[in-house]
């Protein structure tokens, strides 16, 4: 049996042997010279499909051990070569151009459809057979997407990526776990890594996230299933969280889930940086409350507590630009007589950048002020007819309801400095889930709760 | 919460409250018109994309209960609307064709990349949210085959499908398994239906081909898990299989099969029609040599015991076309002696067609006869360059040597009728795997033993 | 490294390549003598336990290779030879009766107790170490019952056996599963087996039990996981069955289980002879009824359709021995009308051995007599103050009340020679189990239906 | 349904309204009166065996709720009442030493059996239905550890949970499981909470100690899934280790574990108080060895790096009590010159006591002293005719070599304070271990290496 193993084996290397290890990490143009031809057998191969994976494999294994500079010389080298041979989508035009019946027409487009997929698809492709394969894809694409701008080339291999894991990331091919402290501590260990929201600093901080009242689910992949894709994290109440500090607080006492009937989603982060622009958040959402309405019988509504992570850049542009038209002359003397600047735009930006939070007086002052201005820039503030905040625009083209805004809800650092401490809830009410995002998706129209409305006035 | 569950439900069924129930089976034009709204709420939809997954999960219901003409008129349905807008794409390829710089022309391949998929593609992705949604995609491609070349926008959308699936079923996506008397009744009771070579005639049969020295894997999709895609069957013997009754024989020793040192692969079935031109059949044999080669480490040999389907097809047309010259003076001297025709040809025929493999004269003297002309068919019987026998070609083209022909090796019926009792062993040497794949590949060139040479002379 | 595991390999070896292959099937005297020792290392051991472990090991295989009657002599051996040591248990015996303060007594019990438990018993649990070592001890019991009643030191083996199994096998260590028609073929296969009270007739057979609306539940062992020990098979119904065949019938329409109010349990298999008497049956339903009325929310009525096995033989010997006492005058008058014989007693008994199921006048006459001999057997026939019958003592011992009884409701030939075609519903009422129970056990007082009162006026 | 599912609930639930909540943390005596009652049903019930059981769950939740002084009082409880009968057993005892022939004494035997186990044992088995029912138990008798010295009776419950769980705990229910850092975080936690010879100080030193190059086996029991019952910790190496700091160095590089030809145990802990005097490190240590030589085929070596736990107790005492004769003058002319005494001894203990493992010169000096002095406490220092040493006793009746001494090999607090800094390794050599086993059990003889009759001549 050996020496069949031993064949196997030497065939599977044999070509690969004469280039693997002699690449510099920073594939300087010699050494790519040396690797176009394996691309080539890949992609043009009329070899055996096996030997052209394992071909694949073995440049996939040489990508891995580039540098940063040697897998940009990579991506160009793909990006440039093996890509559409324009004469033949030249005469694919033609036909179809000159089709003289439908069937012919429909053969052209089928063939024309053929020719715009580049050659190196078929190597991306085939990279899905690398240990972790699908992993690589993702991440490949991550490093892709800071150079993708400099060169159109590299924009169209990015969006050739992005074709090949939206299909393969479909969300019918995906499943809905829930994450407990039961879950293997490798993938936990991704957690912590990947929160994106509210820092995880410690075992002990994510155990807590973890507790009987508190759920976590993601989206998984069964071919790379120790890395969550997408996940949310839910504190189960008794009320409208209006406070994450509260909310994360490791001493506080659980409560037991079946008799909560409030579901606060207060963190949802996406996991891999190479899914960008493949939208996993709203089915998560969505699968996620069907769930739980599935499992605690108590639950009678489905919010949001997010922060407001453009309020203060917004803030700052606005104040700078419009001067002093954004604030009402009654807030105009307030800000006076707790800043030091005449000008009250300036006296708001500095008061901000201050430690302000500290201090009863300021926090006073300053609170009908804020929550006045962060209820108009939610429901006012528009970029191409949506939301300017990213996380309102994610939850309002969801479907939600803008529904209360929350003092002093995040006084962390971040929190501070990109929401001003005001945190927002986002309510989920099933029946107007489609109505809303219809109004908000067609018309640009928010649906807002009296609490916001309050605040406008 | 009842309210809550109550109201998500109702929001998923309102739509389709108004049309479920009411189309009628064979789906007449009246019909038709009323669910085609649903579908371009579907294809087209600014709604939700959750509320459109919704409205193509019922659609995929609907189509579930129509009869045999009513899944046509659906299939037209799809295929002669939401196929793609020919205007968009002249304009992109007007975009294309002026295109002033690369990046305007990269942009325009894109948009006309996109224009070329039809909208339809969307729906049909969408019926993966179905239950046991991806084996809907299968079966509704099966059930389009046989009606795909009446109209080129069946095959067009025949074609849709398969580039789904073609994704959705990359090797890399597939699991190989091995299947045992130990997995699970429901999914061996498929085994017994898609058994394509031998077939399985009793539970008895099957526990008999699970037995200790019998393999049987598979390739599966971890959405269905219980259907295998494409299964293949190995005894483990001390020598190369020369019959298949014998192989089968439920009443045999089983032997020890670590100590065997040849592997045969006597079955190997695609399970699943809708999945036809989606090559797996390559992999599976592949992987399950080098599965075995790991696992038994006395292995020296692996080979097929296969039919030859289309020898006695081409016997009988190439006895009609070309006469009696297929045959040497000494052939037609024996079969004058043995037939009752003075016409070789015909009686040759003839005999074919009476019960010869019971009469102990007649097989003496057919023996060289026939193995002459199978071993030539193998060998020189081509179209488009191709052995013209399917199991030959499948077999020559991943790489396998043409090893061995054998004499009364399958004497059921089906065995006479297509092969004249006659069984070839195809021998996957690993080492040559690759030169031979690409000598047939390229130049047509088959890798004969001297087994069959001797025949040949 | 290899070096390394031959040491491993030879050391677990060694020391029985002596013997091993030498013992003949039937275990002669001469044999017996040359495992003595073997066991003798095994039981008093001051060796290492490994080794002592290996060597059960290497019994126990010898032991599976023996004849039937090498299987009793082995068994003998164990029985006579590695029992107590009577002088030891004697001087605790003295200990314990002279101890002269509590500590000295209760120190004087343990070695009591520990010289009361035969060194065997370290032998027969060293046993558990062989593949499928539970399964071995639970298989020796068996083959140990038929011959235990010669010999009172087999009789001990057999009680050791019964102590170490019924703590292995305690409840607490067992888990309830639903068996399903996805469940391994390998352990379906033992169902057919094993199944005591209808026979399974064929794998379609099985398949119908385990359709949509018929469930089947088992208690298994996670150290023999492919061995059922206990399974109830059920059907879910919207009536009380009354009639085994119907219920059996393949072709019969499914109904959907989550709508039925009433579950029939309508048999009940223990699959290991090897652990008769250690009661399962009476968990497995209270297990499965909680089980099912957590899973159906609109069952109501737990019940049995189960055979009266032992009314024929008790009707035959009653009517010997009572002469004619037994029926009514109205009944000799009817029966003196269908049968032939002027005894009336030889006259049923006659009609009973004839094909009476098939002859309408027979039948109708027979069903007064027949239904009223059965009611008053059930409620009023003894044995040490139980239900003579043993389904009947089963089910009422278990809390459940004699609900209803069926005529022909069971024609198949073990049915009419057992039952007199009869069946009965044995009625589970969860809030009267308890004290039907308790008055069942304590006071032999059976709760008796309506329908059943109304036979026995 | 909801009403069969309350009457079940009601049922269950009944009895114990009574008097479940009434109960005082600490048991006085009047609420032990009180659950009297509830403990008589369960272990003498006529009643149904299910309501027995229902009954046990909640004397078991009650237990949990007690203070410590209501423990040991439901302890006492258990102890004092519910023990055998006296009567009983000296009936069994009369018709056992009278019978007049062997089935009746066999049957005396068995009744005397039966009568020495007391009736309290059927409810302590009942515990194991509660939630995590077999944990229960055994931190129930974890519980009991302390205080059963303090009574004869308490002494016999503990043994009859020793008895109970020994069954329970067989080795053969036990099942051998590799922990990686892909377990589930809640069992991970309990390493770092069980770890008992070196510390785990953070689950980033956890994550080290789980590493490619080290392994971590242990035993479980399927129905406490969650909970390692005993667990060894393996370093990877090409040599043998000498220290435990650069073991556990979570800086070091990682080696690739299939080209290490030496498996270090350098930690073997039990999880489980309630288990002592249930032998498993000896079967685990095996276990693993042969699972070890089969996954890592460049293994040869098979070591401890092992603590001297008493070593410094003895030599304590030793010193103390021998006053100097232990000393060579040589080693008392050494120690005078760096001790600040007169006396050696004396001076020896305060340097010891100092923070001699940072001074060079007294590194340099106590060596050959300290390493002469552990070789001769480890070879020549018995209790009972075993290794006065634990860890030594442990390893050499496990059939290990005495091989090494290593200086300063752990200079930890606990290291230098039990063990003097000094480390030891025992060899398994395959191919020695049951003969090193029977010398050390029979006679005491230990298998000692060059190295160490180095160091003690």
């Amino acid at each position: 049996m050996n020496e069949i193993l031993k064949a196997w084996e030497k065939l599977k290397s044999v070509t690969m042997r004469a280039f693997t290890g002699k690449v510099a990490r920073d594939l300087p143009a010699p050494d790519a010279e040396h690797i176009k031809e394996q691309i080539a057998e890949c992609v043009y191969s009329t070899g055996g499909e096996i030997s052209s994976r394992t071909r694949a494999v073995e440049l996939g294994k040489i990508y891995l051990e580039l540098s940063t500079n040697g897998k940009y010389n990579f991506m160009r080298l793909l990006a440039h070569e093996y890509g559409v041979d324009h004469k033949k989508i030249d005469a694919c035009i033609e036909s179809y151009q000159t089709a003289s019946n439908e069937e012919k027409r429909i053969e052209a487009e089928m063939a024309l459809m053929h020719e715009l997929i580049p050659p190196r698809v078929k190597l991306l492709k085939m990279f899905n057979a690398l240990p972790n394969g699908f992993k690589f894809l993702i991440d490949f694409r991550a490093e892709l997407m800071p150079i993708r701008k400099s060169d159109p080339k590299l924009k169209k291999l990015e969006e050739d990526l992005r074709r090949i894991l939206s299909s393969w990331f479909d969300i019918g091919l995906l499943d809905l776990e829930e994450i407990t402290w039961h879950s293997p501590a490798s993938m936990l260990e991704k957690l912590i890594q990947y929160e994106a929201v509210h820092e995880i600093r410690s075992w002990a901080d994510l155990k807590n996230r973890l507790d009987s009242d508190r759920l976590c689910y993601a989206f998984f992949h069964n071919k790379i299933p120790d890395e969550p894709l997408i996940f949310v994290e839910i504190a189960m109440l008794n009320r409208l969280a209006d406070n994450i500090g509260t909310l994360l607080d490791q001493s506080a006492l659980t409560i037991n889930p079946q008799e909560a009937d409030t579901a606060i989603f207060y963190s949802i982060s996406n996991a891999q940086k190479g899914l960008a622009g493949i939208n996993l958040g709203n089915f998560l959402i969505k699968r996620v409350v069907s769930e739980l309405a599935n499992t605690f019988k108590n639950l009678k509504h489905f919010a949001t507590l997010s922060p407001v992570p453009r309020f203060r850049k917004w803030l700052k542009e606005a104040l700078a630009s419009e001067e002093e038209s954004l604030l009402t002359e009654q807030e105009k003397e307030k800000l006076k007589r707790i800043s030091t600047s005449h000008n009250t735009s300036i006296g708001l930006l500095a008061l901000l950048n201050s430690d302000w939070s500290g201090d009863p007086e300021k926090v006073q002052e300053l609170k009908p002020i804020l929550m006045r201005l962060c209820a108009y820039y939610l429901t006012e503030i528009k970029r191409k007819k949506k939301a300017y905040d990213p996380v309102a625009n994610f939850h309002l083209s969801n479907g939600a309801r803008l529904e209360q805004i929350n003092w002093l809800a995040d006084i962390s650092k971040k929190g501070l400095i990109q929401s001003a401490g005001i945190m927002v809830n986002y309510y989920y009410k099933l029946p107007e889930i489609e109505k809303n995002h219809e109004l908000y998706v067609t018309e640009s129209k928010i649906n807002i709760s009296k609490d916001i409305k309050k605040w406008l006035n």
